[in-house]
């Protein structure tokens, strides 16, 4: 196959004909950047991840990581010697401070360059985006000590860091953690207990892995109130190994390149980050990051296992059109497919930069209460929407490739299987739904659903007075818009919060369609007035979204309206 | 786990609560069966899909067939001795002649015998299905010394079939096959050609292959007109190895089981079946069966990971209800979860079961020809309908299981994976779309459509006096009824079959959720004034569909009412 990993047309429409990132270097933090460092990152991301991560893609599934008889890990070494490129090219200090050696770009050119990678090899990529996030996470809240010590090497290259929260009993559940820390008259804390699902866990990429581990100190309180958070290395400063032992490595039905383990924390040093019992709190400061992250991650495989199949459904011939044959791309439904993916992936990215434009606007823009209001509503949505969608993408890209699709010759069987991950980890489906209608919506007196509302109804009345795909996409998009507000109202009108979330997860599903439906008019009109066919594409694709796709919210919204109580008057003993 | 396999509670249910298929001992071929007999064969296959199938269903997965250096095939050896205890006691025989040494069992009892083995072991249980497949086709069109000579050791179990109709290039497009068949003065052929996505092969599991293949004998016109149907055994009589040879085998996503093959047919000797150039007659003749069992087989994934799901949402805890750990079962989300997976898989099975009914009508009935209507336009909903949902409810079954269902651990990701091939083999959904509403609902002058309305129509008029469930259900199901047979007039007005055709898998997709939403109203009449666990689970799986899945066909016939243009006006160029 020589489709392209990913588009970069499309990145560039996204990026500067409809953000303007290029307006940001008109701030501070970004004054040395310019179009043109930005242009030299993708293009180099572009390069390395075409020349070092894609081509090991399908050999790090087929060779996953095995536990030696001491407890260590060998992993592919072509693994190795891709993450060395990564950040020898500067890509894990990509947002970072210029002092700690970064490069100081905006997070939304970060993410960009990022989804290179993750297209080309997602297992791969995993551990240099566990490792930026843990390296985010002590840049904030660990001492000027913690930093040099721990997160410099990180963004060199020469450690990985791993996010530990789950356990074996806990995960959803992060309040039923049992994992104890226990107070050193030195300051250090020993921990123990058992982490589960630690993705990097044990490998021998790096001199060191940095583990960020929940756990909970004495006279925290039962519940989340007692969860600290602790940097327990595996290899302690002074060169002996740590209390960190690999118990086993779980075996998954995809992302076999990335080590995933179970880990035992047998008395092992720990030092605390920041305040004792705080833990979660710093833990969800980078919560939004982390899911936009996520969904970026289920955006990259659904958009390279798209190209993949438009690529295919060009050069396979079968059947006939007036007893012609002809390339797949011919029939009708095949069309269809491949509409249907195009809306989802491109949807599905725009949403995950404009989230990542707000990290930027949050932490450098001139209105940042506002961008984190509407980063926090829509955070829930960039995890789960992409994680769904995009997903169905990938079983789409099978489908067009027929037989040859459900073969492991193609690369798209190994996408979906990839892809099936992204509901799960980074807070389910589910925990998602919650977070949304549970706490999103209504936090600060519902302060995040009236500014989404009012971002979303100023596109509708941009595109009221457009051409007449616009103006058709307008009213349906505004009308959908106030039947979630008026569900909303009626779902937290009852005042009884099991029969509100009762259906959250539909809820969730619902303001994803309309989300994205308004980040396609938002793209409809970025191409406003451009010929040729990119931009026709761009139509074709959101004409797609607001017949095919939007008015699947209205059964949705007419069902939470209804305050549907199937789910919660079903006897567990009737299943 | 200790989930069952399937739950015979349900399967009594339907065959007898509902479909009273011991009526059919009422007729002549039946009349040595009685209850006991039906009750018994459901047994023995319970008994042996637990012992001799389900053990080694992941190690097959673990261990795929491996392609020796002589061109031979190395199967799992459990697989060799589980396809012998099921053919000494009688299933690959089940439903055929007594005089073949057959049980002479009604298509609706195999049926529902051959969904244990499935749901134990898809891939183990994929050899039988076809050589049952390929043995009926000989029995109704071969010689009765074909029949004698191939299916009767067949049905003993020494001889396994294979159904070779696709080619590398020629799938979805039968027409285009370019496997060759030359008479020769002895009334054989020659055959010379390549057949891709052989399941079955090659291995060594039995004495000989009978591979049915579609080649071009002289003389018979362009495209499908050109067909005919030959045996082409492996040994052939004399004991001497046939033309066939292995040219490699097939790795796939899942029923890995299932060793796929592409053969190359090298001047191998045929036999007719039955006339030439008649041969794609012969197998669409047996295709609504072919197609039923592909339904079923995704419906026996889905339902056997369900009932997993189940198993474990009663004994994982996690998370609390008013400060109590609890089973997750207790969380509403989780509920939903598994009353949709319980409305796919049941709802399915009732839909396979029906048809099989229907398929025994066809057969013995007094009103055959309606049989055979109803059977014809249901048919392509019974192939893609469980393929799509039931492929749905794995995916849920993942979800309830969190980190742990994406771990091979657990038998969910297996059963994802396994029934993502449904949707493409046995004609692709896309395929099943034209099928419906390209030929199904126009032939015979819409007859099929019009006693498949007929027969809902009866239901929904039963249901309307019935409770206020039965009632809404049948007033909402009247409605989409209504409605599709509008819109199937609607696309049909055009005169334009590229314009009425432009959206078949949408119209596919609402005619699958209507007919499923009959068949729960059916099961919901068949539990009516019965109390009990079980019941209450038919009425809360019936109220699911209803207010959750039914809803999602209105947007979808408007759709298709707008006679929508986005596929057809989209250029390839645009994608």
């Amino acid at each position: 196959m020589t489709a392209p990993i990913l588009s970069r047309r499309d990145l560039d429409f996204l990026l500067h004909e409809w953000l303007d990132v290029t307006a940001l270097t008109e701030r501070p933090r970004f004054a040395e950047h310019s179009r043109e460092t930005f242009d030299a990152v993708l293009e180099l991301a572009a390069e390395i991840a075409e020349r070092d991560f894609r081509p090991h893609n399908r050999a790090a599934d087929d060779h996953e990581p095995v536990m030696r008889a001491d407890g260590s890990v060998e992993v592919l070494p072509e693994v190795g010697a891709a993450l060395r490129r990564f950040a020898d090219a500067g890509f894990t200090a990509a947002s970072f401070d210029e002092e700690l050696g970064g490069m100081q770009l905006p997070a939304t050119v970060a993410r960009a360059a990022m989804i290179w990678f993750q297209a080309a090899n997602a297992g791969t990529s995993n551990y240099p985006l566990l490792t930026v996030g843990n390296a985010n996470l002590i840049a904030h809240h660990g001492t000027p000590e913690q930093i040099e010590q721990w997160v410099r090497p990180m963004l060199e290259g020469r450690y990985f860091g791993t996010m530990c929260l789950s356990e074996p009993g806990a995960g959803s559940s992060l309040a039923d953690i049992t994992t104890k820390a226990e107070p050193q008259a030195d300051g250090t804390y020993r921990i123990t207990g058992s982490k589960m699902w630690i993705s990097g866990g044990e490998h021998d990429l790096a001199e060191n892995i940095v583990h960020l581990v929940l756990a909970k100190a004495p006279g925290g309180g039962p519940g989340v109130k007692g969860i600290s958070l602790f940097i327990v290395p595996k290899v302690l400063p002074g060169g002996e190994r740590n209390g960190v032992n690999l118990v086993g490595l779980n075996h998954k039905m995809g992302m076999r390149g990335t080590t995933n383990t179970l880990l035992g924390f047998d008395g092992a040093t720990g030092y605390l980050v920041g305040e004792e019992h705080q833990g979660l709190a710093y833990m969800f400061h980078m919560m939004n990051e982390a899911r936009i992250g996520v969904g970026m991650l289920a955006t990259a495989l659904g958009y390279t296992g798209y190209l993949q199949a438009v690529e295919y459904a060009r050069v396979r011939t079968q059947g006939r059109v007036k007893g012609r044959v002809v390339p797949i791309i011919e029939h009708a439904d095949v069309r269809r497919m491949l509409l249907a993916q195009k809306s989802y992936v491109e949807g599905a990215l725009a949403l995950g930069l404009y989230c990542s434009k707000l990290v930027d606007d949050q932490d450098t823009g001139v209105d940042a209460e506002r961008a984190a209001l509407l980063l926090d509503v829509l955070t829930p949505i960039a995890k789960s929407w992409p994680s769904q969608w995009c997903l169905e993408a990938n079983s789409l890209a099978i489908q067009v490739h027929g037989g040859y699709g459900y073969a492991r010759d193609y690369d798209v069987e190994q996408f979906y299987r990839d892809n099936r991950l992204n509901p799960i980890h980074e807070g389910t489906h589910g925990i998602q739904g919650l977070d949304l209608l549970g706490r999103k919506v209504v936090m600060n007196g519902g302060a995040g659903l009236a500014v989404l509302a009012e971002t979303i109804g100023a596109t509708v009345a941009r595109a009221a007075s457009g051409d007449a795909l616009q103006a058709e996409y307008a009213g349906a998009l505004g009308a959908a818009l106030d039947r979630l507000l008026e569900v909303t109202a009626t779902l937290w009108g009852t005042g009884d919060p099991a029969v509100a979330l009762a259906n959250s997860s539909v809820y969730l599903e619902a303001a994803g369609h309309i989300v994205v439906a308004w980040m396609w008019l938002e793209q409809l009109l970025a191409a406003d007035g451009r010929d040729g066919a990119f931009y026709d594409g761009k139509r074709a694709a959101a004409r797609y979204f607001l017949r095919f796709e939007l008015p699947r919210t209205g059964p949705q919204l007419d069902l939470l309206s209804s305050l549907d109580r199937t789910t919660l008057d079903t006897d567990p003993a009737w299943l």
